[in-house]
C-alpha cells in the first residue's frame, strides 16, 4: 500500500489557484472556517487524499454507509483573477512523519493546478474568552507580512511563542521551500471548544484577501449558542471570574 | 525483511467467494464468530500472514511446538452460489500505519480469488449486560443496507458514534476504494468480557446472508458459562446496580 | 542509511554451526549465559551488527574509547561435529518492527554460514526465589521436543502463557519459516534481578546439547553474592515472607 | 518527501575541515557553545537539514516570517591547517530512527567536505551547581584520548554511566564506521537549566585544540545572570542545602 492514496473525482482547470487550509487543530477554527468557506462558496470537491498516517477508521452516514477518513480538495471559479482551492479533512496526520509526508503530498498536487499562494487557518489559544479575537499572522516573506497588515492582520513579536505545528505550519514552512508564498491566518481563542467566533474573524480577513463575500448567519447563529451556554455555566459557578472558567476540552 | 510475508499452504480455486473477517476486539466478538464458523463449517486453512506489524512473539502449543503469531486465511466450499473465505488470527496490527498494510494486503490475497463481498465482524460496546444483542450494520453502499435490513440487521443514526476502527473499518474503507461491496455487523455487547452471546447473534444474521446452517450448542454453553459466573459476582456484590456492576476486563 | 549494518570482522568457515543467542531479557538470564559461553569457549567475534533500531547510543570504555552499541556473532571451532555460533549484545530492538528485522537479518547471516539449528536463551519469570530452577523448552517441531526431553529440558502446557517474545522466540518463528530447527531454553527465575543460577542451569542443559564442558566457578561465585544480598535484604525485613520480600527491579 | 531534504545555500571549498556539533541537550551546554562559537567566528551558514524526523514545526521570526524547523551547517576559514565546520540547530531527531537518519547524512556531507576530525560538545549532568565546571571526554581511539588529556580534558572510568545518547554520541560511533577522528566534550553541568558556564568551559577547551581565540563576554555576562538567579532563590528557601534547591527544568 501507498503511504498517501491520492483520488482524483474531477481534474479541474483552475486559474492561478490560492489554496485555503483549514484542518482540526486549537478551537477547531480552521475547520470551522474552511467548511463555512466551502458549504458558502458552494465549492466542489475534486479530490480526495487517503493514507495510513491517518487513523484505521471509517465514519458512518446517517444512511448507514461509510467513507474512510481523509483529507479533501475542493475548488470554487471565482470567475476573476484567482480561482480557490479548499483543503479540510477529518484529521491531521497523526505522527509527525505523516504530517511531513501529507503536507508535502498536498504542495505537490497544488502545484500541478499551477497555485500561486497558500493561506492556511488556525487558532491561537489565549487561555480566556475573548470578545472581539485579533487575527494573527505570519508567513514565508516580507513583502507578504506587509500586504497582510494592510487588510488588518496582526503581527506580534512574542505571539505565537513556539511557533505553528502540524498542516498549518508545514504548509508554510515546506512552501517556502518551494518559494511558495504562504501565510498563515490565526483567530484568536479561548481554546476552550469549538469556536465559530474566531473563525468568523478569520474568514472576515480572508474577504478581503480573495474578494469574496461571506454570509456569516451560520457561524454568528452557533457563536451565539455558545455565549448561552458559557453565560449559563458562569451562573452556575457565580464566584469564578469570568476568564477562568472554563476547562479546556478539545 | 518484507513488512508482510504471506504463506500459501494451498491455492483453492473458489466461486465468487464471500470473506468473513473476525479478529480481536471489543468484547472478542468478531474473532469469536469467526473462529465458531470455521471450526462449525470445517474450514480449511489456506495462508497465513505474517508481518512485523504484529507484535514479535510465538505461541506455544500444547505439544511445546511454537508457532509465530500471524492472521489466517481459511476457506469453505458451499456448493452453491458463493464459497466463503474466512480470516481470523492473534492480533490485529499494533501500529495504526501496520492495520492499514495488513487490511490492504489481505483485500488483494481476497481479490486473486475472485472475490465478491466482504462481511466484518464486530462487537459494539453498550456498557451494560445485554440479554438479547441487537446486531448494527454499516455498509459500502445504500443497496447493501437495504439489503441487510432485510434480514434483521438494523441501522442506527447515532451508533456507533465514532465509526469503526481496525480491520473492521479498513476492509470497508479500503475495499470501497476498490469498488468492493463489503459491511460490518457489529454485536452489542458489554464490552465487560469476551462475549458469545453477541457473537451468536451475529451469526445468526451470517446464516441468512450465506444461506447455512450453525450448530450453537458450543457458543451458548460458553454463554451459560459466563452468565453462571455474572451472577455469582451479582451475588457478591448486592447492593451495585446489575448494569454497573462488571469492570472491563478486556 | 540502511536499517541494519553488518561489519564482518573475519569471515570464518564453519561446520554446520548450532547458533546460541542470549540478549537481555527477563532475569538477564539469556545474555548472562551467552556472555559465560563466550568467555569459557574464547569465542571470537567475527560479526557486528548496528542498527537504527538500537537506541541512539554509545557505551564509553574504561580506555575512553567509545563504541556504538550493537549485537555480536561470535564464533567457536568445537573439532566435531558442529562448530558454534554465539549472538550477544547491548539490546534487543526497540520497536517490534526493528525486532523483526534484526531477527530477520541474524537469520539471514546464519544461513550463509550454513546453520543447521539455533538455540535462544532466556528467562522465565516465576515471580519468586526459585533454588533449584528448572529449565523449559519450546521448539519448531515435535522432534525436536522428544530429543530435548532426554536431556532434562521440562516442557509444560501452562508454561509459560503467553509464549516467547523478543528475539528468543522471534528467530524460533522466523527459523521455523525456513524449515530451521530452533529451541527456546528458558529458565526459570524470579525476575528479581540478574540471575547467574537460572543462567547457570541453562548452560547445563547446553553442555549436553552441545557436547561441550563449562566451568562454572564464576556463575556460581556471581550468584553467591546475589544470595548474600537476599539474605541481608530478609534480615532487615523479617516480617515479609521469603518469596515475596524483594521488588522487581530489571 | 525524502525523508531528510538538504538545501545548500553555498558549496564551500574547505581544507580538512574539523567539525564542532552542538545541539540541544542537557544544560543545553552543546547548542549554547556551538552558538557562542558561530557568533564569535562569524561562521556561515552554507547548509540547511530538514527532516520529517524533526517536529512539523515552523517558527516566527520578529518580522512575521517562518522558517521550517531544521539543523544547519556554518563554515569558517581559519587561514591555517584546517577549516571549522559547525553544526547546529533547533531540535535533535525526535524518534530514535530518526537520529540515526540524520546523524549519518551529516557525516556524509562532511565526508563530501574532506572532513577530517569531529567534535561534539553536550553536558554531563551531575545533579547540583558546578562552580568550576570539568570537562569530560571520550572518543574514537586511544591516541585521541591521550591528546585530549594534553589540553585538560578528563576521562573518568564511571563517567557518564550510560554513556553518550543523541547526535553528540551517533557522530562519535557511526563516524567510527568510516574511521573518522571523533570525540565527544561534555561539560558538567547542574543540568538545571541552560548552562553557559558549563559552555564557556567547553568552549575554552575548543580554543586549544582549534587554536583560535573566544571572546567569552557574552557567555559571562549570561552567566552571571543565572548566579544571580539561583543566588535570589537561595534567599527565598534558607533552609534547603545549596545543591538540593533548584528543580530540573530542561
Amino acid at each position: 500500500m501507498k503511504d498517501i492514496i491520492v483520488v482524483y473525482h474531477e481534474q479541474p482547470k483552475l486559474k492561478s489557484p490560492i489554496m485555503v487550509e483549514g484542518l482540526p487543530g486549537v478551537g477547531n477554527v480552521g475547520k470551522l472556517a474552511a467548511e463555512h468557506l466551502i458549504s458558502q462558496l458552494k465549492a466542489k470537491k475534486f479530490a480526495t487524499v487517503y493514507s495510513k498516517h491517518f487513523p484505521p477508521q471509517v465514519l458512518i452516514g446517517d444512511d448507514g454507509v461509510i467513507r474512510l477518513v481523509s483529507n479533501d480538495l475542493y475548488y470554487h471559479k471565482t470567475g476573476s483573477g484567482h480561482d480557490i482551492v479548499i483543503l479540510s479533512g477529518d484529521y491531521q496526520g497523526i505522527s509527525q512523519e505523516g504530517q511531513y509526508e501529507i503536507s508535502y503530498e498536498v504542495l505537490d498536487m497544488f502545484e500541478k493546478l499551477g497555485g500561486s499562494r497558500v493561506y492556511t487557518l488556525g487558532g491561537w489559544s489565549v487561555g480566556k474568552l475573548i470578545a472581539e479575537p485579533r487575527v494573527l499572522g505570519a508567513t514565508t516573506s516580507a513583502e507578504l507580512v506587509k500586504e497582510l497588515k494592510t487588510v488588518g492582520v496582526e503581527f506580534s513579536k512574542d505571539e505565537p511563542a513556539g511557533g505553528i505545528v502540524g498542516a498549518a505550519g508545514l504548509l508554510l514552512g515546506l512552501g517556502k521551500l518551494r518559494d511558495l508564498d504562504a501565510a498563515c491566518l490565526m483567530g484568536e481563542t479561548s481554546g476552550y471548544f469549538s469556536d465559530p467566533k474566531s473563525a468568523q474573524s478569520v474568514l472576515e480577513i480572508l474577504e478581503k484577501l480573495l474578494g469574496i463575500k461571506i454570509d456569516f448567519t451560520e457561524l454568528e447563529q452557533h457563536a451565539k449558542e455558545i455565549d448561552e451556554l458559557t453565560a449559563s455555566l458562569n451562573d452556575l459557578k457565580p464566584a469564578v471570574s469570568k476568564t477562568d472558567e472554563l476547562k479546556y476540552i478539545g
